[in-house]
């Protein structure tokens, strides 16, 4: 793909979404910056950005490849994704498998309780507000998504689910939850937006039973890079790491 | 009808519900005990717990003769209401037709803003938790209401607001917002319990616009008794007054 990355168009608290000269595609900068806590918590991580970058990507052609819709257009290097540019939908779509996290301390919850079916959480993504969460009601009366597009959003977060928990699952990882977003492309059509990485997912390492993710910097641990990497380690092939030339 | 009442069954913040020698039905106490903010704000307002069974008692009339099953059986003497013993389900069940309270503080939505359609909001009734906003997802994986308990909850608030804005306009007030509670009867039917009144509803004279409802003690007001008595004085007929020998 030839396109010429131009100025910046939106920063985000761990990405810079840039312009290019075709205005249907943005350039996405995965940055080291990592924050935690509506932004209380913050750290600059060497090659966190770099590892999330082909984490994301890999898994956006996973999904792709099940025929779920990204943005994702591909990786011409770690760091650097290019993307369909979204009108994105500004709703924070969780998808909890495993009670972890705020769940456990907002409802009686056991913290490593099974939810069969899923639990799917919407948080309205706004920092003034504190992402407060949503139901369909208040997201109609916002108009921030029709009927139809929260049906399609749920429809296809499930679907994603299905995806990455058997190829998590294959790779030796335990997919708890995951954060989503969403945005419409040029034609009207909903797809998955943003990353998806140890930054927007829990991942527990199926042998140890540990985290390899972002709660690993929640709770103010060493070693959070190295948790990246290894992520990538388990879920890139060899054919991965050889397009990309990824240092692993 | 001709129930001994027996002794205490359960203790509210602002009524004690007490058993009776029918284990089918139970005797409601109206106190004067009025509190805000989760308990953060107590006080004991005299006759308020008078006017709040009266109004209660002609509101679940006026839902009964519209077809809406309630708890209500009679009001012997106000401040004191024989109800059917409901299983009652731990949801705050808050319908809004204009923006007030937590909802403007929470999203951006303007103070007065009407919403068409009304927005449902259901929250975990629970002290400990903070009374949380759910989801149906969440309300399920609780165990707490079936999904076809939560639909027809949901259908019952809609027929309800359309029965009490119309009821209200005639009496001279605004309905902006009132939360509900509702639990299963013996037979395992979706009754409306707990109170309707202006200790749960948002209630605007229609003339001056001013509040006739909790939200003076909120705001640390004087006149809330009075104005729950105007709301009294609005709303029965001399019929009423004669019948429950009600002094207004």
């Amino acid at each position: 793909m030839n396109v010429k990355i131009d100025g910046p168009l939106y920063s985000g608290k761990a990405k810079d979404v840039l312009m290019t000269d075709d205005p249907e595609i943005v350039a996405v900068r995965f940055r080291d910056d990592i924050t935690a806590g509506d932004g209380e918590k913050k750290d600059t991580l060497e090659m966190k950005g770099y590892y999330n970058s082909v984490i994301s990507a890999k898994i956006f052609e996973v999904l792709e490849e099940a025929g779920v819709p990204t943005q994702y257009l591909e990786l011409p290097e770690p760091g650097c994704m290019l993307a369909r540019k979204l009108d994105m939908i500004p709703i924070e779509v969780i998808l909890r498998n495993i009670a972890a996290g705020s769940i456990v301390r907002r409802f009686p919850f056991t913290e490593g309780q099974e939810f069969r079916p899923p639990i799917i959480q919407m948080d309205y993504k706004s920092d003034e507000h504190g992402d407060p969460m949503l139901n369909e009601d208040i997201i109609l009366a916002l108009g921030i998504a029709t009927r139809d597009e929260i049906s399609e959003i749920r429809r296809m977060t499930f679907k994603i689910n299905d995806v990455l928990v058997e190829f998590f699952r294959e790779k030796g990882i335990i997919l708890p939850d995951f954060k989503l977003e969403f945005g419409r492309d040029s034609s009207g059509r909903i797809r998955l937006g943003d990353e998806v990485s140890p930054d927007t997912c829990r991942l527990w390492d199926m042998e140890t039973g540990k985290p390899l993710d972002k709660d690993i910097f929640r709770r103010g641990e060493e070693g959070v890079v190295s948790a990246y990497r290894r992520v990538a380690e388990m879920i890139l092939d060899r054919e991965d790491t050889e397009r990309w030339n990824i240092k692993i």
